[in-house]
């Protein structure tokens, strides 16, 4: 399983994130492309260290939401959605080939990755978006129980498909993540690393009623708002490789 | 001489120019890169329109600035600018790739533009932007007594340069725009097809004052904004092709 | 009944709408604050121009969404809209105090007004946000058979209601619009005199099976984006005062 | 002497500033309108942080450039600062009179400050723009050797003003801020204490060469962008009030 973290969501003067801190610790940088944060001087630095940590690069694409930082469900059609994703996929994909990288994955945001897990209908359109962009990437999109028939309906369209899981959330007994309104939605660091520690030995997590769940994961994400979420990635990179 | 003109400047609800009217006439679309106009629906659409009408598309990349039209020239640093035209001339040169297509140059727009032929240091800044971007393009600037030391700036960098000159414009004694506020700065249609027509034969203008001036112009920049600007590319079209 | 049209909603570059043509033919005009359109310049000269006609008027505030001109549902806390609500309505009503007028109500723009309509959340959000802001105002909502029942939630605020009717659009058995997909749902000229002179005599609409609905309606919603719809306003101006 | 300090600067999910921190230790809060930071929600949070410490708050109005934080100077016509100024004005005056509070001055916001120093067009813009709001308030600009010429040129539109001056920053000979890019233009803490003490006990600066300015100020700049900062205000505020 590889490490992703959402990088890059810098804007003007306002910082987010230890980029510099959580980029030589991970595997896959979702670099956010305009929309939600990242202007063009943020994302080309972000994609500079990137490049001199080696880590591979996805399109971090969101909703035209600055204000509300995409986390804000917008109701868009179809060929909104399609239109969006092209625009910040190329976008982010020139500026990459530029500085002599490629972009291999595409992660959506915040409100647009809830949409997608939860309306077909968002899934399908960015299904549609990726699969008909000029260069072959991957949609990276939630491990769910549902994940196999995802990946049926990518075939068609001769996308491939990526599972992440995440590490410091609590699962429901339906593969989805509790509701951060929940107690104990957040694992504390002693479940986050044992919840890792299953994925990786067993494909399994266990759900807050205590069942076991199957949960293939290609990818695991983390998260680098400050200094402990740097500190447990490190434990968690090191859980992985050990 | 080529015919070029700035389209794709519709922005979400807001229409702006007749570009169906305009396409089938002219030979460059300078495609507006969402920055003064362009969403991307708007984009996408002007690429498709260009495509059915076999026309070559170029970026018309601006200053971030939606509210002022990019007309409005800011204070940006050279990092800054570079930053801009790469994410600009990416989003629209992979949207374009997504159709088949290639952006074959970069036209700056509105105060961009302005700057670019007045400030050496946004000049420079353009065309190292232009020059550094991962696939080869052409960047067109005015054409002036200047145009053959820019020529020079730009072979040190690899770059091509294309000029254009201004069918409905009148020219100073310097080779320069008469200044929208003096009367006469803006030919009648006499005019301008005469202007037209000694461009073409001779390669020359007549000033303000009367003098003759070489303005050797690869391209003639017209304008789609109501039908009677639609008109007048017609007759410029015939007198070029005729 | 009054009249009123939503007006002020060019931005920059951008023209929308015949605010010229319109302004002296309607009662109310309902000013875009700048989140869907509307930036300073056009407010300015939007205000002064009712200030010209004697029109009264009210602020038109959206979602923030610029590029989906406030059309696109939004899902905003209820802090989230009383503050953009705030905002909205202290920038144009500060704006016209500087032109010796002031705001008489509030009338909530596109996805933002059809979720008032459609949420009861979102519609409480709003009332209490007109309803605390420093100056009396008048929230302007749509006319139907709920109108009483929001009366009582509005008066528990202290909040007077005023209801709008739509003069073109054909109406359901329970006095709501016919969604614009169906055929029918826009009235053909004659239809549409006929239901505001019905309106106005008689107090009811026919709906789209021949039912006659009681729909008591303090204002009429008119359009102004082309001559035709200009021309229709004089109609009905006519109608209504004579 | 007053302490004042720009707040209320963050925008969305982007945090900037310790405001909490800042707030209970300044007498005049410069609270952002939204142009170069500050939305809705934020400004309505710092004006009731503001209410709670009783401290006097003002309008921060920029150009309109959130990427750039407001720090491009835009060249903008003298009736867009003046409209830019009354929306961002009213915007914040009307939802603090909804918190039971009033603005009482205006100090621009960086590239905006700096042309108003510097251009006498922008300068003359923005002193009609206060002048002519419909409430009275006062402009706060640098302390300067032209200040007493300023305040005739205020005094002729009815306008009060009020001089800054910087704790932190060196004078060159001509009463102005030595630019960042000079060695020693920010003082370390001693210098700034001792500045602060020179313009409180004599009203003088000393400058870069070692002379003595006459610099009257009515307030003072602090900043509280970090714990340092904050600990810095509370040693001024001290020597300021014993």
């Amino acid at each position: 399983m590889r490490l992703n973290c959402d990088l890059g969501e810098s804007f003007g003067a306002w910082q987010m994130g230890l980029d510099q801190d959580v980029m030589p610790h991970i595997d896959q940088a979702n670099i956010a492309c305009g929309f939600h944060g990242g202007d063009p001087l943020v994302i080309q630095n972000t994609l500079a260290l990137a490049k001199q940590h080696q880590v591979m690069v996805g399109a971090h694409p969101s909703y035209p939401d600055l204000q509300g930082f995409g986390r804000r469900s917008m109701q868009c059609s179809a060929n909104e959605i399609k239109a969006f994703l092209h625009y910040q996929i190329a976008a982010i994909a020139g500026m990459a080939a530029t500085q002599g990288m490629k972009i291999h994955y595409i992660k959506p945001h915040g409100a647009l990755y809830n949409d997608m897990m939860k309306k077909p209908s968002v899934l399908m359109a960015i299904m549609q978006a990726v699969a008909s962009y000029h260069q072959p990437l991957v949609l990276m999109i939630q491990a769910t129980p549902m994940f196999k028939q995802h990946q049926q309906q990518a075939k068609k369209l001769g996308l491939t498909l990526w599972a992440e899981a995440f590490a410091d959330r609590c699962y429901d007994d339906e593969g989805y993540l509790l509701s951060r309104e929940h107690k104990g939605a957040l694992h504390c660091k002693e479940k986050m690393l044992a919840q890792v520690q299953q994925l990786k030995t067993q494909g399994t997590v266990t759900t807050v009623t205590g069942k076991t769940l199957v949960l293939a994961a290609d990818s695991l994400c983390v998260h680098g708002d400050n200094m402990a979420a740097v500190a447990a990635i490190k434990e968690i990179k090191h859980l992985l490789t050990s």
